[in-house]
């Protein structure tokens, strides 16, 4: 552990979010995303839901102003508006954290996989709930 | 994850301690054990507490029955006889969990660093709760 | 060895079903498949059938109810419609062991091999019987 | 699968087989056996037993007629004269296969963990029989 | 060497036999073949002429019943109808080792290059005459 | 760059410095130290100063309060009881930034190296001070 | 550290400017620069500036002057003809330090990033100024 | 070095010489070409002259006597007629040294970048004049 | 192939006998040396005899002069005075190949393997006659 | 190449050298010695003589100045006070290129083995010349 850092950051974790630079995206992903097999290196986070993870990788980086989706979740299959609860959650976090808050955008199933199959690491957590995925793209530090 | 195997158990884990045979050891420590230098493999769980893995691992894992110390954790310094709160709650998970029960035995602290040397792997859990480490012997299933 | 996980669960095995997510595809191959240079990783069963490692693997493993066609095996070449009796196993095993029971569909043989091209892993049993290939799409757990 | 050749040698097992020399040594182990720690490579045959891998292995493998002891078993602790079942079956597949039969030796528990640390190999079977365990000896080939 | 296996099959040519399944190819190349270049793995046999190696290898491995052509010779440039001398070598010991005896077919020189390049293996012979080079297609054993 | 983070902090060091465990020590070495051959992973930091390292480390890592000695400088040779401007900066930087201030102590240049090859990790600086070396002792978080 | 070489050229940059012929180019990239992840190594300079990492390369490396542009910028979006104050820099380090002084030539940044992606190296400082990044193409030497 | 083999060809490139077959290239480059990033292994020969270098490795390789062009240069940029020093040099050795002299072809800069980059390794040598880059195709050996 | 060497030696054995120098060790063994596990680098040979193999290293490696035992072979056991009939043919080979013709010494089998593992290399050949074993050690080259 | 840099110097050799620091040793070789098997990394330069690399690499690495002896040669066998030519021109490169002329050394040939085998790095030239050998300890720059 370090101070003043969260303890869910772990070592690779923080590797990988202190890498990353402007533009490049991050996916914080359910239980049962399939994440070790898109392309990414996969972090194991089997002990945290995504609401921890999201809030742990906030508090270090920022989010993206240059673009108006620095935020996208998956939408429900079959029902695109539907707000799930994890998705909810995510908004409450975003507001309450974030540098620079930002309302979350949404892609349909397979555009989300095919987006995180470009992005530069997959944060695989044990969150139970459905829908529970969100890619997260870095802004700058002036 | 899964059907009916706890999801705290990772990949990874899951590969050590179906790997493991008669003998071999597997240590749980704290957040602030020094896991990654000692030698073995070092398996990150920082959003799992200690109780939460031991929990998982016995429910898996048989303790060997033909030792006496099956499970070890690490003395208070200065205090050998003390049982921190993080041990008193592995005692109790062992006698719900395991397929046999048996009575922690401890290490003195620098007898217990050499030890988990030694050992098949290391989980270093986000456990916050002082001398929060366990060693387990795997036994073996008829 | 593990407590209540099938023995036929090898270390690597047990890795990759826990690794998979939603919608991630595995082949239970039998001993005459190519299944060494088609490209995903290729776990060497020798010493278990087919229907063996299909049984374990549905004990810990969901198949996907998003889908028609879970289940997958290869079309007998020249007679589509025939069931040889390696699949006619796979079809009682998948009725008595699934969470979630499913028909099987099939694929023409050139087809099969390139659906396993793009798989997560393949399992390379000693299966001795003809056609004693099955591809199978991984579920959620709730 | 090969002609002539007995199924259950998978590939890896072939290779090494055919890379051991006169005097290298072939560990043959149960299911609970420590075999992955030790030292020497590990070879999963999880879906076979002591006895199927054994038989295979000197259908290929010629014993050391160098030495009086090419075949060691495991004393049972507590009781070294013991024949368990498992060598008694593995010594009536040597008198039935092997080139040059011979009387199985055997050693103390922890001689013979130490004797499999420095083998060419280890053969972890699903053998569920205790001691199901035996090391042999390669000889030449004329 | 092993109890009746032909001791030219090294280890790593054994291990690449016994992994290679229905429809997987290999090539037998002469000294002056381009084999290490072209992609598959190159495994040396320097000491071998391409006769020899062809005689090995077909006394374990089956040759596909499945397609006309299991067996294919690169076409002397500018007389695609000759027969090399090392290429009517290869059709008497196919006659005589074969499991199913087949007619060697024949491909163009930069066609056959294309098609070892799609291969499992090249076995790199140290055969000296001209257009010893030979791929063969694995069959199926019942 | 992350939020609140000292930017001197690479995603390799900080990658360490969280692996990092009670008791582990990290090397804080000037240009001239010879810190690639020592045996621990070597971090280069050419373009910071040992001070500036040292304050963006003591912002993130507590000192270990376990022993009288977290903080070791290499004592000048010949002159055991001189206190170089590098250390001298050193002492007023823990003082400043640490989270538990502590006297540095001193070790002889050859005891020094000694210690150094034990350490987990060594940061090679741009110092061009001589004697800017410091040995620290990771402490615990409560 | 070296006799007559800018001590801010680690040894991989050093191995990295010296292994790069007539034509290929380097990117020294601000601390926002996505380096990691676009594709060629990327060296880690977080102690340094733009500028001085430009200064201490173009003392050893030639620009090209085959082509009119061996030094390129990115423009600031949405005003590409401004020069921002990092450039104006690094256009005055070229006509002081540089071989053979030339002007800054710029790109659009998403045709920055593309030709970032095919460079032989990105050097990642610590600039905290935007758009403090520049690609330069190596020269020869006669 | 060994008898009777010119000890200019250093292990890897006799390797190199050695894997080669019919129809692999070579390149041999001055010490200005950019060999390092263009993708074929690349051998580093600083100490010696190219045309050292193609005398040694002549006196072991034949030049391919299929083509019409087993060895090509790059023309001058401006004057693809030119016949610079080095290659005239080059001219001069293949006359002397060939089993099959040849008259040099020569191709494009660009044409002999990219022909450059699909041969089997690269040989960059320290040689100062412009333009001693060579790229020899492999003949047979009877 | 190349002009003037021996095709017995092949990339990797060229490779090793021009990096050896002065006083290293090299092994050429028959079918049954056990030479994969003992330690140096083991290139295989399995199609040529143990004295094609040293007649074509004696073609470029020099024998050292310094000592008086640069050849040494494996006594019989039992019998350490015998000749058996590969090593008379090993000696015949080194008075007419060898730059400086030199008796054969030898060792104690137990010895022999010893000296074998601290070696640079072992050539693994198919030499089917006992005792086909010799260890060279590499002279200078003036 | 690099500007005001010898050319000699190749990537791997200004890595190394930039890399070592205050205490470390190389060794320049001749083309007989030993150099591959001894344990230190082996960089190839068998195009140039043991002066030519000695004059590069004293022109950017000092020699310590805090022992006396910063440079050793190996004694000729059987006459240790003999200055064979090669050393006597290694003393006047120092005299005439190190920042701090120093007397060479001299040490036991074995000795002088056992000194190699613990330095940082081996360059092993082309020089012809017996005894052409020199290990150089690296001292600190101000």
């Amino acid at each position: 552990m370090l101070r003043n850092i969260n303890p869910i950051l772990s070592p690779q974790l923080l590797y990988v979010l202190r890498a990353m630079g402007h533009g490049d995206e991050i996916v914080i992903s359910d239980a049962n995303f399939p994440g070790e097999g898109i392309g990414p290196d996969c972090i194991r986070a089997d002990g945290s839901t995504a609401s921890e993870v999201l809030e742990a990788i906030l508090s270090v980086m920022p989010l993206d102003s240059f673009v108006p989706d620095p935020a996208l979740t998956m939408q429900v299959v079959g029902d695109p508006d539907a707000v799930p609860e994890a998705v909810a959650d995510f908004q409450r976090i975003i507001n309450e954290t974030a540098d620079k808050p930002t309302e979350i955008q949404t892609l349909e199933r397979f555009a989300f996989y095919e987006r995180a199959a470009g992005t530069f690491a997959i944060v695989q957590t044990g969150e139970r709930r459905f829908y529970g995925n969100i890619i997260l793209k870095k802004g700058v530090i002036g």
